[in-house]
């Protein structure tokens, strides 16, 4: 095997492993989260308003993490500083 | 397989590993600190600004864990020392 | 593989390995405190301030776990003394 | 792989792995007395003091088990006696 | 890899296991015993001084285990007889 090989290979699976295994735990932690925004609403419906505004809040830091492992995922398929390297003449 | 290459490929999974990893528990944290930030403001309704100010300097910290793997990520992928090296003339 | 590549491999990996298993604890630890402190909020209005100063004392305790992680981390890419050996002539 | 090669990849990943693995307990106690804390003082909030006291006594009794792995990861890093030996000429 | 590379790589990754595996009882058996006697003084204010004491006893024992590990590794580091004896001449 080649480097070109190598380092191709690598980086498809490590992307594919990146966002499948980040994404577990955004949507645990968002689920709950919403989850409990509306047993939250229905407890205190006057509220909900303040409940949506911090629910939305609190989503997107969680959200933030999977973002976080979807930008490294593209990196590697489209801006791979090593394959740039290896490919270049 | 040459030195370039083995490099470059643990640095791409290093990289893709770290990030999965390291965003499960700040999700799972911040799930846990927004869905109980809606209970409390369900119970309390009045005390919604302390709470949402107490979680939103939690949230920070919490995420802080995450964004450390994210700079340890893009560390490894584009201001790696050992690729600068080994790629160095 | 000659000593370089094999230094060079080892930091990498264990960079990657230390930040994303050392962020897992704090980010818990963490979603555990704020968590209760928001119930506590919610419990005792009045005591609010008490309650946010010793939380953030708290997380700072907590968060110094992670920040050693870091700390080693960095050592480990930018200031490796095995490295900066096997790379001197 | 030659005797420095060997030594200083143990060191490497033996301090990574002790930085990290010593991280997970110290995050984890801390948050759960954090969290006690925060309770006691919403119970009891005139002991306010006491329990901020007693809180903050404990957390440096657990943080110091933390410090203990990184004194050792630092001493593997800077002070490691077997890579001073194996480097003497 | 001679007996000196053996016997250093063995000391040195046992020294790192040996600690980090060390700081997680005393450090998860602290955070109990430091929460438990904040729940103690919040129930009972007026013992608030013996439960502290108490604690703070209670509190050194649980520390000598870290400590115990701490030596070890310290003597594996700096006077191990059998690093002694591989390198006398």
């Amino acid at each position: 095997m080649d480097a070109q090989s190598a380092i191709g290979i690598a980086s498809i699976v490590t992307a594919g492993i990146t966002m499948a295994i980040g994404s577990i735990a955004p949507a645990i932690g968002e689920g709950n989260a919403v989850s409990q925004a509306l047993r939250s609403i229905a407890q205190q419906p006057d509220e909900a308003n303040t409940i949506s505004r911090t629910l939305f809040v609190g989503l997107a830091m969680i959200e933030s993490t999977a973002i976080y492992c979807f930008v490294v995922t593209m990196i590697l398929l489209f801006a791979n500083p090593f394959w740039s390297w290896v490919i270049s003449p």
